[in-house]
């Protein structure tokens, strides 16, 4: 295969990511697989799959087809801003250039293993700027609590295997604080994601993050899968979600591509 | 925006669609939107939607949250070599390598017009391997029959609009033909997709194209949307499935970058 490279600049510290050449370098996976283990919120219905056919037909040829269901919000998945804004953007209409974009990975692994109820801060976003430079319109931010490897383990991953409405106040995992989303919003990012199973930390109730985020067009990619392979800047996201009508969200498989 | 431009090759055809710059150029969706429209096999269940929640909560923000089910192959959905190949890889198994890369567009809108059951033939895939250079190992194929814009209509789009078992026969729409996939096979390419419901076309019994392509472990991509404003090489197709353990095939998002 014929490479190019191509050409570096110093004048502008994101446009390496932008002009990402896809004929070299490695895509990842970031999507955990959808199955009857996906974690799903205590309360709405989990996937559940059921075989329609499997094995030779008389036709002599092998055939394997099923048939599934789920609420949502579930598994790797997309917060369209529907989810959360009246009259936002439903998993159909998000522009497909918003969830398209160089990737802007805010390690916050530290601070959520001291804390499991963390929200990560606009100082928190800051801090990543002050390195790596301002985070860019379109960017695709994902913060990595470093938790992706507890999932699906229900009560490691979120702080109760229980199901139902009781359940809820026992859940405990890091989400984004209003002010950090407040500065993404500023920033006219493109979407962002985490590796938990909400944009807001388990223990919300106000769901500010959600609000703040989804009230301006932001969508949010909720338990994605471990992203430690990922630099800060440099990698490009390109993240798909299943183009329901109407939907508040559903299935998302997120993959990145790492530049040579 | 800074942008780069990528140099130009005159010793490979396929060099500048495998070198995108997404910095620039246009993103265009080949999906047709989920709904309870969606266009399914007779015998396979139909895409429903629930709706869980939908407006003003106690808590002062608005929230809409739905449910879903389906049969796997419905709507613009991907069917995975285990859908006809026995021990073949599920939806959540396909390498993405396969379904991301450069898009060859082969135009047999002339053909499927004059016969509505038109079989794309190794020969019309040589003539266009005549005119753009040969299809490379790893390129996504896609077949425009221009049969996309009859969708969702059953009765124009696939020959009938009835349900049921008895419905099969009356399937009219092209497909793949047999020795057109074993070319495709040969080329080492990573996923073909078109406009119909089925890789193999509607009077089909033995499924020739999808066990060719499936049993030498080639994904295929169906009910793609219109692909008229692609280019015959020079996009560059991303396509990514539903990440279903085990499964068949499953819903696909399906995007092509436009090189400016």
């Amino acid at each position: 295969m014929i490479r190019y490279a191509l050409a570096a600049s110093a004048v502008c510290l994101a446009c390496p990511a932008l002009a990402q050449d896809l004929s070299t370098g490695t895509w990842i996976d970031l999507t955990h697989t959808l199955n009857e283990e996906a974690v799903f919120w205590p309360t709405a219905e989990m996937f559940e799959q059921e075989t329609v056919a499997e094995g030779e037909t008389e036709g002599g040829y092998y055939y394997s087809a099923y048939k599934f269901s789920a609420s949502e919000h579930g598994g790797t998945h997309l917060d369209a801003p529907i989810h959360f804004a009246e009259g936002g953007d439903s998993a159909d209409e998000v522009p497909i250039e918003r969830l398209i974009g160089p990737a802007f990975v805010i390690d916050v692994t530290a601070q959520a293993a001291e804390d499991v109820d963390y929200r990560v801060t606009a100082a928190d976003i800051e801090a990543f700027e002050a390195e790596h430079g301002e985070i860019p319109e379109g960017a695709i931010v994902l913060l990595n609590t470093g938790r992706a490897g507890l999932y699906p383990d229900r009560e490691q991953y979120m702080g109760t295997a229980a199901r139902g409405a009781d359940a809820v106040a026992d859940l405990h995992f890091p989400g984004l604080g209003e002010d950090g989303a407040a500065l993404l919003v500023e920033r006219g990012i493109g979407a962002v994601g985490l590796d938990t199973p909400s944009i807001d930390y388990g223990q919300s109730t106000d769901f500010a993050a959600h609000v703040e985020l989804m009230t301006n067009g932001i969508p949010a990619f909720e338990n994605v899968a471990d992203m430690s392979a990922l630099p800060p800047t440099g990698a490009f996201v390109v993240a798909l979600p299943v183009k329901m009508e109407g939907g508040s969200g559903g299935p998302l498989r997120i993959v990145a591509h790492l530049p040579e």
